[in-house]
């Protein structure tokens, strides 16, 4: 038997999931992300960890390297073809190669490398919502908008790893993001773009909401407040879904994918989501375009690590 | 000796190439697309003519059909991977296979079809502006707006035949579209669109202008104005860089190209179209996508041929 592996990693934990050769999850486990304070020291310290924890997964079900087809990982930064990280902001690393760091470490035929929502794109394109297709666009809303791209199955990393970087796609609006330009789709559908929503909102308007005795503004209480048909949740969540539509209805008037599969946290608050995006998205769209599908994803958490094992088994 | 042909069918005229095994362009000719009312004869007729005017040019070399290695041809439409045309609007056509069409008629090898813009983006990338580059994007400025991707050195067609729908893609503003869709890029930067950038300037400022006095209001006339400092053509203008350069940023954060190659009859305004993009479109770019490179295609015309036998040369 061949098994294979699959690695999500994440700010504070990393996920990991061990495959048959045919694709089937065995098993899955998590570790945490080290927290060092030094950029060379924290790459370092979280291959090794992931190598040391997969070595020992190994030894416990008994499993000899020369079983093992390969390992896939994501992670949270833009990444080449080559397997190169170019800059994986939030982790803190340079430009280095996971690939050949991991290959080392392990010994294994083959290591593969994408960002952490390419990965989550193809494993809903492979076993979750998008498996009816083989051309998804995935976009994943949390903290920040994440975007991932899978042609004919394969994912699509870009010429300098920063393809599907959908959150800084344009939408009218000059909001400044944080990568210093404005205008930027995350700034009104991720989850801190949607309290800005909701706050402007209330500092011009009159109207009342259960909004203005909220302990907490966050999407969830925004969304949850917008189907009660609170005046300020739905209009923020109007703006929410309003750039969403812009946003996807250009990407399929570049890509022109089967579907767009819509996952993250946020999109945890279910069919008001995919209805709001709808409803912006459907009537901008070409003719020729109709048939493309917007769709919920399936997988939550584990779509990482399906999609890093899946990297694997292709060509 | 083996050749390739490479066809690039327009509104009104067949643009043909004869290339050699190697890619070198041997001759070129055109023969004039027939104004045919009933779609059915039409597109019999335009193949038929296409598939005549080959045989001629090989019998006249003294070519046999044995020694052509395949045919490309570009369509004005959406075309899908399979070489079936799904809707030539402009030629009136309904959803056909080119591929098996002509196939039979010339009985050749290879039979490789694509949309127009397709080809030209491909033609550009393997012979023109764009030939440093393996993954660009062309936008072809004329009477509307066409896109073409181009993705490792191979056609991208979308899944319906829609992908680079470029012409399409939502910018601010709410004008209404031909394809019944509002805030189209083309609306604000193809010919119509850029004469009704001034025009709506016109009636709204009490600026002087030597547009105001034009017999014909066309983009050459605008760009030439606004070259010389005209106040209603300089603002035209900027309307135009504007959106292009807020769909270029949006196309670069979706597929992450090496380049962006400015194409059509609109980009023979030179310098000034170049660099009116690239003012609107510099300062959208995430950190990330900095390196991606805007230029001018350089075939003109003879893009579509070059492209049409270079899907031919394709594995």
């Amino acid at each position: 038997m061949s098994y294979i592996v699959g690695v999500d990693v994440g700010g504070t934990t990393v996920k990991l999931g061990l495959f048959s050769e045919q694709g089937d999850l065995l098993e899955k486990w998590e570790i945490e992300s080290h927290r060092e304070t030094d950029k060379n020291v924290k790459r370092h310290r979280l291959l090794w960890d992931v190598a040391q924890t997969v070595k020992e997964k190994c030894a416990e079900r008994g499993i000899q390297k020369e079983e093992v087809k390969g390992l896939g990982i994501g992670i949270p930064g833009a990444v080449r073809d080559d397997g190169t990280v170019v800059d994986a902001v939030n982790l803190g690393w340079g430009i280095f190669s996971v690939r050949d760091e991991l290959s080392e470490a392990l010994g294994f035929d083959k290591v593969a490398v994408s960002n952490d929502a390419n990965i989550a794109a193809l494993g809903e394109q492979w076993k979750g919502s998008g498996s009816d297709y083989d051309t998804i666009v995935m976009v994943t809303l949390g903290t920040g908008i994440g975007g991932g791209i899978v042609l004919n199955g394969k994912i699509w990393n870009g010429t300098s790893g920063a393809g599907g970087e959908i959150g800084h796609m344009k939408v009218p609006g000059d909001r400044l993001c944080n990568c210093g330009r404005r205008g930027c789709l995350e700034r009104y559908t991720a989850a801190a773009g949607i309290v800005q929503n909701a706050t402007e909102l209330m500092m011009t308007r009159e109207d009342d909401s259960v909004l203005r005795d909220a302990e907490e503004l966050n999407p969830k209480v925004i969304f949850d407040a917008a189907k009660e048909g609170d005046p300020i949740a739905c209009e923020a969540v109007e703006i929410f879904g309003d750039r969403m539509g812009f946003a996807c209805a250009n990407i399929c008037n570049v890509i022109n994918p089967q579907a767009i599969i819509i996952g993250g946290g946020i999109a945890r608050g279910g069919e008001i989501i995919l209805d709001l995006i709808e409803k912006y998205f459907r009537p901008r769209l070409m003719t020729a375009l109709e048939g493309t599908v917007l769709r919920l994803a399936e997988l939550g958490n584990d779509a990482g690590i399906y999609g890093a094992a899946r990297m694997v088994m292709e060509k």
